[in-house]
């Protein structure tokens, strides 16, 4: 990483992702060895002329304490400041850049799943309020650390680990682009015009097949795609992930039946799930298996009746520069843009029309974990029946 | 510092400072470089039962730049929700340790200082009402860092700057005696009976005589003096300040009258305020000059009415360890314990009986200076006029 990668990538959380504004606040989640990289934002927001930049530090270390040592009954206790200061943020129409991952891979290495399942901190159920209600415009975006390049490259020395995933993630921001801001832009206008075609085709269900996958999502009448570019209630655009390769929409909770197993890693409060095996019956998950750390999902299915229901499902194309790349970064963040995924828990409110707001999904978490590569199919089935090619290889079809 | 060396400290902070009980929430307040001493405080904290820990990274290099870009009109902005987390700390009777300096001394070096005056944080006004209520059990420890040991060992290669300043605070802690909390309990039983005593005589007036000072400082009719120990509503003990050399009391805020010359630098929001004298008119601070950073004070003396009134008058011994070191540790902490000092601003509740609750000084501010020396003496002046020694060359007359 090169002097000017910091500031380069703090410009693009601040501008294209959270678009700060003049007078606006904003607020900043990272770990405490993300430091390098708040202070680039802090500095580019303050020159855009933010009133006020709030760092929230959450520290992995002192997690890992808490798992190692407070009684097993407090382990779902979140002090209610957390979530009021996130919901005066909205009222206060503020941006909110998230710094990912905030708990590094590996961090809960050697815990209990089933208790690092019960403590689902630094992720807020206000959250969805604030999303929900279009009050704020954020961003996550990726910062690399020592700990994060560790995990993916145990086998280099910590200098050179940290460049490697300086490099990777310097090429998935499209940071080497002349414009960037400009790539971005070009990007999200693509993927809005593929989420258009798939809202023409309004399909009653999606159907994947491939290897150890053949399930059926349904869709509900009012399900709208979108890409990550959004709009808060007050109109100030922003886009919401970045790096984004998705398009994604709210499925109807009750109606996925199937297996499906995932193509990559997903990381669930800072244990790796690999290897992940689910079957769904009338929507609910109701087996969930895998290679290692299935107990963290598990425990974070059990936690409300939702949790154990699909609030979304995306699709990626080949587009993606991280599906090419073939590395798994080990973070939702990345990983999910590498290829089409689900997420259990809570559906996004914006993803389906007024009359379909009672039936998307509802619940305190959202997990996502990805299914999709080139060798699954992707089919659209109509309310009629009739079955039409979405993704096949990784490409568009529609 | 050898390796135990913060394990000790965080032992001393959990256990004689905030007393930390089982399921009891701890909030810490760091910067950022604080995070190795966090984390050893969290894991004494979670070891005697503590039911969460809740750090708060104020970053000081986020706050200077504040400074450099924000407008100025917007520089007074606290975010409402850092009181509301502080009160609601208070409602459930959490402890609370804050790791000092928080922000480090020359941290603000080249801000304006009429600007830097008008920003507080990470102080907050409603740190009175949770100490008031006796609603926390709180503590205030030192943590060496890099940044505050260069401010003190300028000449010095980082490492051994840092050595010398754990080696400084390792003596002034106490922490190379056999029992370092037993070292505190009992230098605070001392600390107790010298209050006890000047209770007895309840003074109508301490004046202060010295190179540079001739201040008279009326009392009220029930000023109490205190030492740091001290108890919360539902009984709870705690050592406010570790380490602690001072009793202390709230003056009448409409009489003191004279002038008074510092006789140590103090730090004001980073800046810090060297050779700084004041003259008091009917318990006002009418003319504050300094050789350096004066506007920093005057600045936050015009926040209120009460902000140019005294809220509190301490008494340091020449048992302090602080003040026989002879070493300025340009942090308030630390150098109010070597010297018989003074704070502009509100009051401790605590300090003052019923009847008088309404005389105490109120403002949003509280800073301390420091006025007294070896060559400062100190006279009790009685209600019918009679002069008595109280402190003579830094002993204990009464």
């Amino acid at each position: 990483m090169d002097d000017t990668f910091l500031q380069r990538l703090a410009e693009l959380a601040v501008g294209t992702g959270a678009n700060v504004q003049p007078d606006q606040i904003l607020a900043v989640t990272a770990e405490p060895s993300s430091a390098p990289l708040v202070h680039a934002v802090a500095e580019a927001a303050y020159r855009r002329g933010a009133r006020f930049v709030d760092p929230f530090y959450f520290d992995p270390s002192v997690k890992r304490m808490r798992l190692e040592h407070a009684p097993e009954e407090t382990l779902d206790f979140v002090p209610p400041w957390y979530g009021k200061r996130l919901l005066a943020l909205g009222e206060h129409d503020a941006a909110l850049i998230t710094l990912a991952p905030v708990t590094p891979p590996g961090s809960l290495a050697g815990i209990d799943p089933a208790r690092a399942g019960k403590d689902g901190l630094p992720f807020l159920k206000e959250t969805f309020t604030v999303i929900n209600d279009r009050a704020i415009s954020w961003a996550v975006v990726p910062s690399p650390t020592e700990g994060w390049a560790r995990a993916m490259y145990p086998d280099e020395q910590p200098e050179e680990a940290l460049d490697r995933l300086g490099r990777d993630l310097e090429h998935v921001l499209r940071l080497g682009e002349p414009d960037p801001p400009a790539a971005w832009e070009a990007r999200m206008d693509a993927l809005e015009e593929a989420a258009a075609r798939m809202n023409e085709r309004r399909f009653d269900a999606l159907h994947f097949v491939g290897p150890g996958t053949d399930l059926t999502v349904g869709l509900l009448p009012t399900s709208t795609w979108m890409a990550a570019r959004m709009r808060t209630r007050r109109g100030q655009v922003h886009v919401a992930n970045i790096p984004s390769e998705e398009i994604a929409t709210a499925p109807d909770p009750q109606r996925t039946d199937g297996v499906v197993r995932a193509t990559k890693p997903l990381e669930v409060g800072g244990a790796l799930v690999d290897g992940l095996r689910v079957r769904f019956e009338g929507g609910r998950a109701v087996e969930i298996d895998a290679e290692a750390n299935a107990e963290a999902l598990r425990g974070r299915t059990a936690v409300d009746e939702g949790a154990a229901r699909l609030g979304e499902v995306a699709l990626v194309d080949r587009e993606s520069r991280i599906g090419a790349m073939d590395t798994i970064f080990m973070n939702t963040l990345l990983d999910e843009n590498a290829a089409s995924h689900l997420a259990l828990g809570n559906a996004y409110a914006i993803s389906a029309g007024e009359e379909d707001q009672d039936r998307i999904n509802k619940s305190s978490i959202h997990v996502d974990f990805m299914i999709g590569s080139d060798e699954v199919d992707v089919t659209g089935v109509s309310r009629d029946g009739d079955r039409v090619p979405v993704l096949r290889g990784g490409a568009w079809q529609v």
